[in-house]
């Protein structure tokens, strides 16, 4: 299991980003496993990321959202970021 | 001087994130030194992501966008991410 990011584990802007990236998730149909798959991130960071326990790298975001198939901007619009 | 990302320093994506906060930041009248104290940002991790050479937790950027007056999604934007 990923180590939660020390000092930001659970900060509203972090639980808002996760919310947002399980939400588009959902309603492009990809399992949390696909998507950690396809973004070659490891499943369990995926899954700590979407609890919004981690202080999310840009590079990261960049692989999710050409995954999900939308703009990190459109993901941080979702996240009201 | 801050180490830079080993994987991602210079990716296209972390250049245009930080020129698209440089430009907002000459807009806004901020000095990078100016930026990086209201932000709780070291001036020279500042100067390093600003030369796309960090890549940059979303905690970060919710602090330099806070500075700044915009939006993540609005920086994203700027930087065509």
């Amino acid at each position: 299991m990923p180590n939660p990011s020390p000092k930001y584990a659970s900060d509203p802007a972090l639980v808002s980003l996760g919310v947002a990236i399980r939400g588009i998730r959902l309603v492009r149909g990809f399992s949390q496993e696909d998507l950690a798959l396809q973004s070659q991130i490891e499943r369990s960071y995926m899954s700590s990321i979407e609890r919004g326990m981690q202080n999310v790298g840009v590079m990261t975001l960049v692989r999710i959202c050409a995954t999900l198939g939308v703009s990190v901007a459109e993901l941080m619009s979702a996240a009201k970021l």
